[in-house]
């Protein structure tokens, strides 16, 4: 018996997805819809899969469009903004429908669980990269520990979408945006709590690029990573509750954050305010704007930002900020702007993703537990570079996992209803290992998204 | 004929300005009706005018009430919370009433400028301390400077709500609350913009409070002043458009500004994140969440956090964090709460007013200008005590100029329709200079609240 799957948003980061359901629609006999804005663009892809796979046009204010497509599913996949999911889940729960997406659990998400149970339907979240494989490849590292008699006492996660080294080039901070670059910009905006030898830490934002941690990743160098907004929640769903240290981290090369922690003391990331100034403003201008009134005035601009930061001028940071232009005569482009955007705009160019470029998506997690009265050490990592512009990093580890999930979902082995996140063995087991699938198997040819228990450096317990 | 006047909201700040309303009732003829949630602490201020003065009970949310209310009265005056005004204000231009407030006029106000206008209705905004007396001042200043043909190249204006020196104590900040602590805890959480000859200056939140300018009021000491958020929104209700420096700042007594530099870059002040602390962490334990892990951990915390920030450990900022108890073993007291939560809790304390206390309301205006070719200063200064607990500087500063703006528009001096505030010569001047009134007379007993040339020493132009 055919089973349909519905597919939500057909973005470039669902390519992977797509090209998965798509590898296993015959031999699992599924029949895949893809409903999306603007279909056209998947013309190509869905052409020479005609039998088992069409596009259809699909707007979210179409309510009844959107319960009829749901209601002709057994499974719904949504990879739109993670803002639209609670339309989609409560659709799901009407239609009896279960659903699979890669985003967090919101609180609307999560106060659909008791209806979703009564209607028999399974809304597993945070199947994508990060949420969902830091869930699976985590929980598989933490039960291999706890089955030995291990005891946790340090967990640090790390995970970022970065480069592959060629892509690099001689862009000294050697990250482009391969997301949301407005995320990037306004990232870590609050104050990152986490927990430290059983004691809380608070890093404020004006510290947080500061306050990093060095790792390496055999075979793709070192990284740096700055703590996330909170590392605190991971512990009840991972059954964590009394582990004294939990960190969890975002990734770059060394030397992004210590430039990055110039930008963020000058104000150029603050998206609060709006500056009120005119397109022509020149970046130097700007720069000159956030500078306390020159008593040198003949002093050169970056010497003058170098004073007041307190940087050495001829050392790397200088060297990160120079590289960006701002203390050209560039324009900024922008009237009316916020720093934030100024500085956005600004790196969006600067931090462009070139059609040739492979990116590198890098997860470490760093375990630590006492056994037989020693402390020990365990470290999983996982690197993946992207095949090309359209199969990158990103979608590959996002969309991947995700349509293993739904592969699961569609063959009824997810027995749980309700809301869930993949953080039991009987779900992320078949997942990491992915038996007989052309995916693991490609997957393992490149070394990449292989969290079996080898790749993860289980054993030995050093 | 009797002129009935409506007053919305009497809490304490408006003790000043029923003690006018009330005094001028039988000489101009007034029948005050005040409006409040809970009328009965008025009923002994009342008790004694009640031939022209009475009390309701009132709830905004009873909007027939409002109305009838507002349809019972010539002129509305409103000192409810600001985000109520536009309430009031519709209701004013459906009856064909006059409003009088001491509130900014926020976007949803000046958006019934022109259905006001067409009703014959006044909506008298920003006639309190800042916004009200500043403008007042400011534009004498300004009329009186370009009435002898100069040419304002700098504007400086500055207002603090502080201590009258015996009030001050043994507390080294020098401060207390004298207005909502929240805003005090969260004041300036952006991007200052002002412009200094001619170029645009920002200064993000962090760098706030250590880029201050001092200033002398006489008679009153030394203050220092931080920027507001937003010094060029003056320029064009000033007629300033093209003045090369103009900069509005926060008052407070020398060395505030440094001790909460500090307390900004710990990350106190942040009010965006949940510390998912328990009420019983200690504020040793909080600090100490802030500082990075103990090299030697052996060393005094104050110690530590002397070093951390770069502070002298015997200097006065570490005297005025000491003072605080943040050192301590003292309860937090408050689960699960936001830095800024936690400060304002203990500051609510430490710097509480106490009944004997007088408040110290101070401004400050500093122009430069060109006249015969010649660059000259004058500055402007205000500097006013409070009377009591009750009739505080802050109830005086605010009340008093509102109540003088309803008595010209309940005498009908004031011509204009539609929204204004006080930057019209026809109006504040009547305001400034009050004649024949006990409470200018009250006043220049006092030599506080009077705006007349020559306390604001307009002549000799130096």
């Amino acid at each position: 018996m055919t089973t349909r799957l519905l597919l939500l948003g057909a973005g470039r980061s669902a390519s992977s997805l797509i090209q998965y359901l798509l590898r296993h629609a015959p031999t699992e006999n599924w029949f895949l819809t893809v409903a999306d804005a603007n279909p056209a663009h998947l013309a190509p892809v869905l052409a020479a899969h005609s039998e088992y796979a069409r596009a259809v046009p699909f707007d979210l204010a179409d309510e009844t469009l959107l319960e009829e497509l749901v209601a002709q599913a057994e499974v719904v996949i949504s990879m739109l903004p993670a803002m639209l999911h609670p339309v989609v889940a409560r659709a799901c729960v009407r239609q009896g429908r279960h659903l699979a997406t890669a985003s967090y659990v919101s609180p609307e998400i999560r106060a659909l669980h008791d209806d979703a149970e009564a209607a028999g339907v399974t809304l597993l979240m945070e199947c994508g990269l990060d949420p969902g494989l830091d869930h699976m490849s985590a929980m598989r590292a933490i039960e291999h520990i706890r089955a030995r008699g291990g005891r946790l006492t340090s967990f640090k996660s790390y995970c970022g979408g970065l480069l592959a080294p060629a892509a690099e080039g001689d862009n000294p901070w050697k990250y482009k945006f391969t997301w949301n670059p407005r995320n990037v910009v306004l990232a870590g905006q609050s104050t990152a709590k986490y927990l430290e030898h059983g004691h809380p830490r608070f890093i404020p934002y004006q510290q947080l690029f500061a306050r990093t941690e060095t790792l390496a990743v055999p075979g793709y160098g070192e990284f740096e990573g700055y703590a996330n907004r909170d590392s605190l929640s991971y512990r009840a769903p991972y059954g964590l509750e009394d582990i004294p240290t939990i960190l969890r981290g975002t990734l770059r090369r060394p030397g992004y954050c210590a430039a990055w922690h110039a930008l963020v003391r000058l104000g150029l990331t603050d998206d609060s305010v709006n500056l009120e100034n005119p397109e022509t403003m020149t970046w130097a201008q700007l720069i000159e704007a956030y500078l306390p009134v020159a008593r040198l005035p003949n002093l050169d601009l970056a010497l003058r930002l170098a004073n007041y930061l307190g940087l050495d001028p001829t050392g790397e940071e200088m060297g990160r900020l120079n590289w960006l232009g701002i203390f050209s005569d560039r324009p900024v482009g922008h009237a009316h702007a916020t720093p934030a955007q100024l500085l956005e705009r600004l790196l969006s160019e600067k931090w462009q993703l070139q059609p040739t470029d492979h990116d590198l998506i890098v997860m470490q997690h760093q375990f630590e537990f006492e056994l037989d009265s020693e402390s020990r050490r365990l470290t999983s990592s996982l690197a993946v570079v992207g095949d090309d512009a359209t199969h990158t990093g990103m979608a590959k580890t996002v969309g991947l996992p995700l349509g293993m999930a739904v592969r699961r979902l569609a063959r009824g082995e997810v027995a749980q209803r309700g809301v869930l996140i993949p953080v039991q063995a009987a779900l992320y087991e078949p997942i990491l290992d992915e038996p007989g699938s052309g995916v693991r198997h490609h997957l393992h040819r490149r070394r990449e998204l292989d969290f079996s228990r080898k790749a993860i450096r289980l054993s030995p317990i050093r």
